[in-house]
């Protein structure tokens, strides 16, 4: 019973345990159930969006700035020697555009960017006009009796039996024979023919020699005709790219006597015969055989080594050339007409033979696609073409670019990193020709480029001299180029190894000199900025950026290591020595343009930053108050040069300035937005970034000048009659036009451009800010 | 003891009620556990981002359609009777651009709208060309002696001492005094003036008279110019406008014999003195004293009443006009020169006294700001100025707009809904003028608008008589407009009362006739469609989506309620006929045009559909399909109309052909895209959108024509040899342009324009897809 009771009382228990239990035990079970919901709060909300988001899915990547250490990781893997074994590899061909280097240098880029894992790799082929001798052109002295008493090089020394190296010639010069008197005429510029002629030297019916330099190469052939010459020669003259008293090329990287500049007369750019369109199959296009274009004239040109040129010069009749003339040939020059004494009755004769032609040029492509916005695009390019073999030009560039591509696929295959935007590449065809396959890709894809462009970068000759780097380009890219170059080691004595890890750079820290410390030495800003920054130059016209900045308004560099002139003991060149011969091979790069191939790592260092900062940042990563700076500092220049001109017209410069007022005001708006986004809601993201990605393309007006040769940025550009002032280069043609005689059509003609340049402006401030419609 | 025992055992079992638990309690507690983590699981996740979110959140409205209610709730609250008292107060001045009504009109415009709430309102003022009478002009008939036999009245019966409506002329006719014998000429067309000649009419030195119609108003006086003529007299005639046998205005809605339709003669748009530029105060501006534009003569015209152009022509001698030149005077026309009999020595002297004059002119633009997407702008416009009072023309469409505006912004206070888009509204000054205000404004910010604008919606005349609605515009919008009908009941008998509540919606369902139906049944789809669908006509030039449009690429659609001509028992008018006269009052819309604002009702409503899913839609309603149909349609309209013309002349369509497959495709696929787009990213949504936004702005060549008349969309336009023809007119024209005699020339223009076209439907395929770059 005793069992039975204590069963009975047990059972009891037990049913009050379940019914009403001790408040100990309530308070277990609350507890219990309170740090369970709890528990669970936190599980769900976390599972649901917080840092337990995997940090590769697209709601985390959507909301979040990339992994910060692939900055590093990707500067560090570029390697110098892989760049080496490109350049090699790559120089072993010659590469000139439309002949069959060009598609079997695609295809071979082609293959090892797909074997690289690029998302997409395509050629794209445009049928456009080349041009080419059709048997080697010949400049020969004749006597009296019609004996040739000289025949001039065909191609330089050492590549007479190179059946794949072109010999010397013009690209788009007209074929022609003609003969007669030599004149020699400094640069041949107008002034230097006006002058010749001022001195009593006829020029109809004479054959000019000129050096290079000073004006277009096409401009020489132009000036020339006007004057009445038959043809032009064209040479490199030793005293600016050679050792006049030696030792040259191969001793040295100047310039030997049979080394030529090839290139191209046309001064427009894209295919002459489909201007502003794509060079397609469906493609209308104009007269091959009536080709017209800046730096196109109808007598013919041809470049000759400075070995001939001082055997047809050394005899030259007449008055002594002035002493600005002078070169450094080792005589004294004279300008002609003709020869003296017994050469008197020689005449110089020029057979071109060049023939314009419909051939096959190819773009490679390729992209890695961005993981967040796919729609936005990182435009990087180099051209692919020379002239013979091209080491520097423009295999510099190429060799980077595949380091690049490597660097960042291995990345990306690795599964760790996808960059936001996708990146396109461009190995450009056709570029010496006049900036051909980049111009028709461009005007292919103009409308998707003018929408999802972000930037284009462009590195052609990587490597020139490994001084410093110059960069030049829209000051909306300044800042993002110096922050990659303060995260590069000088190329100097950097102390990195291919494969840095971080234990060593940690203990480099604080002794490495960064790129950026270099370039600030060897080049400070001079342009009224502090020169604790380095220069940062106007975007020039001679590579593949043309069509992307002044003609699209994409925000564009060009990166370049060049010489530093103003160092000491430097002997300045205009450009390196072996430039577009066939002396510009691997071992001229190897011996004398970077032979560790340190500025090649660190130009293409400071690019795959570049394209990492603008391809992954979740803002864009422009500098708009750089950019106001800039337009500030334009108008200064206009005022400071025009102002007294502009105010004797009673021009007043009122509204640009209030323009550009307002445009700087917008812009430092911008700037605090952008600091107050809320980063975790990607329209608004985007809308801000919308607001920096159009803003270059504002500066575009094709009503203003809607033909070739399509600049059509208003502020940054090129002045037709002041070469050394881009600062709305429309106005200041109108201010300084020479064929304007009427003071009424000038005042118009300010004017006009003046209001122009306002609308612009004021534009560009509505693209930053919402122009009165979203507040 | 006992109880001390107790106590203890107590104090045993109690520690082992803590220490070792039953496996009942066990399960107890772990089941709260669970069901507590559970709980907590379910809380936490949906605190952070599921159906928890408030509605109103940013987060919410980024990924969710916004509510489905609204629709039909904006589509009730539009107010017929609020449309009334609108136009009633907008009636009682009258509207002519560039007078003080201008200012004043656009301050009442501002105020309410203010009222109204919406986000943002301003005035923007250009100073641009317009062209008044100084005093009024004059036509008499002269005779021998000097006296004046008849004088022409200057303004319309009623109107004579109404100091503010603006006398009979036509704006930017050059002023003049001539007199010279009288020539009826039928319309004034090239055809018409050269059978004259044939009929051996000499119109050297002769003032022309002219019906209204055929051609354009200021062409009439650029033909009778080329063939010597001094001046033009046009009038509106009875047998188009007019009940020649009366009743007429004011007992019918027919024009009586004073009724004079005033107009510009300015065949270009904008402002003429600042051509592709605003007008602003920093402006360059073209001589106002020498403008020159489409449809500018240097004769002057002088519109008249059919009353004085039959006193004219009655007694006209020479041989009878053609039985197809006839019309509604009440005596048979003959052609002149001169009078009959009696009349024979009388002239007919005209003099006009117009002047170019510097005017500002106004546009209110005001905002509704976006809650998801503010840098997305849905726009809808309007004209404030008319002739007169502009009853019809264009207040018809200000007092709908107004009401849309009401009901939008009534919508928004309350709290319960905000577009996610914003919503752009223009009041435009100076249409009438050429499409003026709303040009300026677009040029003043085109690089905003081509960047953000998703759709233009013009009401211009909302209702010029209420049969039924005419949709004209872009393909992309068909379906967008037709789904509004479909949701507006009819006008034509309506059981929704103006404050429709749901239950009575729900009583009438399947009872109701939609204005959909109404469209299908009065003007049924005959363009090859299936006639259950409606008329969706191409877009004209007429009103101020011109530039919006044929400039900047951005769909576009307009919406008039007009006559239905096809009716049995009509009086078809090309117009309605107080059309730009000063009988275009209220009373004139009370009486005739819509007496229950019933039209005017269901065009807002359509309007105001049209604007909510534009700026409410995740994914744009853009039509895809449609409007690649459309351009397929243009290729075998190309086809058939001159297939064998090409054909003979060598040229192939292939290419053409293909890119318009191409597209076809793209459009496919970007369809499939859409429906399986992830609408919870925001950023994939915001990529198929802006390929949707940028598709027809891919059709805008600025290459093509660079000047005026800014008519750049290849694919839609206007043929200047094929008024019926709308397909690639540039191709069109280059087929048909009389004035290439070459047939070489010829070959090489249409090989060029179908190059262009060629490209630009590739263009348009690659903002669809990826154009290789993204893939």
């Amino acid at each position: 019973m005793d069992d039975i009771a204590f069963e009975d009382r047990k059972h009891k228990r037990d049913k009050r345990s379940f019914l009403s239990v001790s408040w100990q035990q309530l308070a277990v079970v609350g507890l219990v159930a309170v740090l369970g919901v709890c528990l669970g709060v936190l599980i769900g909300y976390f599972s649901r969006g917080g840092t337990a988001l995997p940090t590769d899915s697209w709601e985390y990547m959507l909301t979040h700035e990339g992994p910060a250490w692939v900055s590093q990781r990707l500067i560090d893997d570029i390697s110098a020697a892989n760049i080496e074994e490109n350049l090699r590899l790559l120089t072993q061909t010659t590469r000139l555009a439309g002949t069959a280097s060009d598609l079997q240098g695609a295809q071979y880029i082609r293959d090892r960017w797909l074997a690289d894992g690029l998302d997409h790799v395509m050629l794209t082929p445009y049928d456009v006009a080349l041009s080419y001798p059709t048997t080697p052109n010949t400049v020969t002295m004749v006597a009296a009796n019609g004996t040739v008493v000289f025949t001039g090089r065909r191609i330089e020394e050492g590549f007479e039996n190179d059946p794949d190296a072109v010999t010397y010639y013009s690209a788009y010069s007209p074929p022609g024979e003609v003969e007669g008197d030599l004149v020699f005429a400094n640069h041949g510029s107008m002034e230097d023919f006006q002058y010749l002629v001022d001195q009593g030297v006829d020029l109809a019916g004479k054959i000019v020699i000129v050096k290079y330099g000073a004006v277009g190469r096409g401009d020489k052939a132009v000036n020339a005709e006007k004057f009445g010459a038959l043809g032009v020669l064209v040479y490199s003259d030793p005293g600016d790219y050679g050792n006049p008293d030696g030792p040259n090329y191969p001793e040295t990287w100047f310039l030997s006597g049979s080394g030529v500049q090839r290139g191209s007369l046309n001064g427009d750019y894209g295919d002459l015969l489909t201007p502003g369109y794509p060079a397609k199959e469906y493609a209308y296009r104009t007269d091959i055989n009536n080709i017209t274009a800046t730096g196109l004239a109808s007598i013919p040109t041809q470049p000759i080594g400075w070995e001939d040129a001082a055997t047809l010069m050394r005899h030259l009749s007449g008055p002594a050339a002035p002493s600005d003339w002078q070169g450094g040939l080792g005589f004294n020059y004279s300008v002609g007409p003709g020869f003296v004494g017994p050469y008197a009755n020689r005449k110089v004769h020029l057979k071109v033979t060049n023939q314009n032609v419909l051939r096959r040029t190819y773009n490679v492509i390729g992209t890695i696609r961005g993981s967040v916005e796919p729609d936005r695009y990182v435009l990087y390019g180099n051209h692919r073409d020379g002239w013979v073999y091209g080491a520097v030009d423009p295999t510099s560039g190429t060799a980077c670019m595949l380091e690049i591509i490597r660097v960042l696929c291995a990345l990306v295959k690795s599964g760790s990193w996808r960059p936001k935007r996708t990146i396109v590449f461009g190995s450009w065809g056709s570029e010496e020709f006049g900036l051909i396959g980049s111009t028709e890709w461009a005007e292919e894809y103009v409308k998707t480029l003018t929408q999802r462009a972000v930037a284009y970068i462009n590195v052609d000759i990587a490597v020139m001299a490994n001084d410093t780097m110059r960069v030049r380009g829209s000051k909306l890219l300044q800042t993002a180029i110096f922050d990659a170059t303060k995260k590069v080691p000088s190329h100097e004595r950097s102390l990195v190894s291919d494969a840095g890890n971080r234990k060593s750079r940690m203990k480099r820290a604080g002794l490495e000199k960064s790129l950026y410390e270099t370039m600030v030495e060897n080049t400070p800003n001079v342009n009224g900025q502090p020169a604790e920054t380095p220069r940062f130059l106007e975007m020039g016209r001679g590579s593949d950026y043309v069509v992307f900045y002044h003609r699209l308004g994409i925000p564009s560099v060009d990166l370049m290591f060049v010489q530093n002139r103003e160092k000491p003991g430097v002997q300045p060149v205009p450009i390196y020595p072996a430039y577009h011969t066939a002396f510009d091979t691997f071992d001229y790069v190897k011996r004398f343009i970077d032979p560790e191939f340190k500025a090649h790592q660190a130009v293409a260092r400071v690019a795959i930053e570049t394209v990492r900062v603008l391809s992954d940042s979740m803002i864009l990563p422009f500098d708009i108050l750089s950019f106001a700076d800039k337009m500030q500092a334009y108008l200064t220049g206009v005022r400071l040069e025009h102002g007294e001109v502009l105010t004797a017209q009673g021009v007043s410069l009122e509204y640009l300035e209030s323009a550009v007022t307002n445009f700087t005001s917008a812009a430092v708006r911008l700037e605090r937005k952008i600091e107050d986004v809320n980063k975790l809601n990607p329209l608004d993201v985007r809308a801000l970034n919308d607001k920096l990605l159009y803003l270059e393309r504002a500066f575009i007006d094709p009503l203003g000048l809607p033909g070739p040769p399509f600049l059509w940025h208003v502020a940054a550009g090129f002045s037709r009659f002041n070469s050394s002032s881009a600062a709305f280069p429309s106005l200041t043609d109108a201010i300084l036009d020479d064929s304007i005689m009427n003071p009424e059509q000038r005042l118009d003609a300010i004017n006009k451009r003046l209001s122009v340049i306002t609308f612009i402006i004021q534009s560009a401030a509505s693209i930053l800010t919402e122009a009165g419609m979203e507040s």
